[in-house]
């Protein structure tokens, strides 16, 4: 089910900014075990990138409404929620006061490879760079395109994801999650200061590390520490933490970091005061 | 009128990548005399930025009884095109074939400063930066965020256009224009290869500089060229060239140079062998 501003509907209109300009957030939430994981993670990041593009809040409780009600009482699934500035304005210049549009729909759970967790997935480096944006660093927004361009240069089903760097040489993400490495030091993952998406998984990750005494940094790093690392996962909400087998066809091992790390987000995933129920 | 994929609707599937990514072109042609102006050049240009996304080309001819339907005989306005990825695919990876979208809507002129093209316009420098993303540069693709967060920068009526730098203070454009100025050398206009939109007025007046013997340079530039420039002008389809009488407080003269490629301008705009009729 799709919900367009409380409406059922599967169509929005040609003048959303949405659709002119890619001018909107969106937020994909874990449905599992009929709890919207993270609940307050995803609204609190979703509030955080409204405030830096000047989009009107929606209201939260308004929204949880919403996403109930699209799920339906599902158990598992994906709800995907856009939030766009709304119509109209004058070419780029931004209506005032905006009326944002909602929209709320819930999506099957992708099938991913059933052994993913526990035997590890396969990267590839993207050639498609990321762009250095400090003003749009770290929102997930519409503007997608390097994401589509670097998806686009592989086929084959065995490479899951795709590692992407930015034009300076560092690592940022991959196309669809972030990404973790393990040395001698500790967990590392790349600074997103200048360009990716802050993810919730992420996030999660990091509070966790902290809380085990993990030592955990966030930094600029180049294909150089990805190929040396002992221990490389990916993460997001839907997939949460995916330990990496092979990168660009070095061996790696799902390693005890990653275990260590997959078993406290289990934790989380079933304790229901970080989610809310469908 | 807004025909979408040749059906007059004001919606689209919320489904459709356009909204979902940006995943998409367009374009925006001014309707002139009863002429879509410099059709070819658009043209030229959506083809290949659709080849640039691996977006199957649109069908030309088709495009045109689409804009000229939209249209519907008026003598002045705008026809604005969007093509889109479409629906389908599974997250950034995109559908093998793609089924694009294509939108055609007609919009009536907007109500700029009469005196303009005379008098000249006052422009600011934004503090919002454009990315460094070559993938994108030259591509009047659907990922605007920076350029409506450039734009929501002022508010003052009398400001007509906001100056844009990249990440590494280079000169890039208006954030909805180019910029060229005047030297004792010649002409200049910021190269794009990282970033930017090529814009049609600006191929055409490269062109038409060349064909007048003037010195024309693209290069990097900074916010010292421009604000030492004896004269400066802004350009896009649809404001054609614009003089800058003032840029963020310092006086500028209109100057022949635009003049003598304004009067350019003026004739190619009444050459009908350049232009497809409404």
């Amino acid at each position: 089910m799709i919900l367009v501003n409380s409406e059922q509907s599967d169509q929005i209109a040609v003048a959303d900014r949405g659709l002119q300009y890619g001018d909107g957030l969106f937020e994909t939430i874990a449905v599992l075990n009929g709890q919207l994981q993270f609940w307050q993670h995803h609204m609190a990041r979703l509030s955080e990138g409204c405030g830096r593009l000047g989009i009107p809040e929606p209201a939260i409780p308004l929204l949880l409404n919403e996403a109930r009600k699209a799920a339906q009482g599902q158990a598992k699934g994906i709800i995907k929620i856009i939030i766009t500035r709304g119509q109209g304005g004058r070419g780029y210049r931004a209506p005032k006061p905006a009326q944002p549009s909602r929209i709320v729909a819930f999506h099957p759970w992708p099938d991913y490879p059933e052994q993913m967790h526990s035997d590890g997935v396969v990267l590839r480096y993207c050639r498609t760079m990321l762009g250095i944006s400090p003003a749009l660093a770290g929102l997930k927004h519409l503007n997608r395109l390097e994401q589509v361009l670097a998806r686009s240069e592989w086929d084959e089903p065995e490479i899951f994801e795709g590692v992407m760097s930015d034009v300076n040489g560092h690592l940022v993400e991959g196309t669809m999650s972030n990404i973790f490495f393990v040395d001698a030091w500790g967990l590392h993952t790349p600074d997103l200061s200048y360009n990716g998406v802050s993810g919730i998984m992420r996030g999660r990750i990091l509070a966790m590390a902290e809380a085990l005494g993990m030592y955990c940094q966030t930094g600029r790093f180049s294909h150089r520490e990805l190929n040396q690392a002992d221990e490389l996962f990916i993460c997001n909400s839907i997939i949460g933490i995916v330990p990496v087998r092979e990168l660009e066809g070095l061996q790696k091992q799902p390693g005890p970091v990653a275990q260590k790390i997959i078993i406290e987000l289990n934790k989380l995933r079933l304790d229901n005061s970080q989610h809310e129920s469908v």
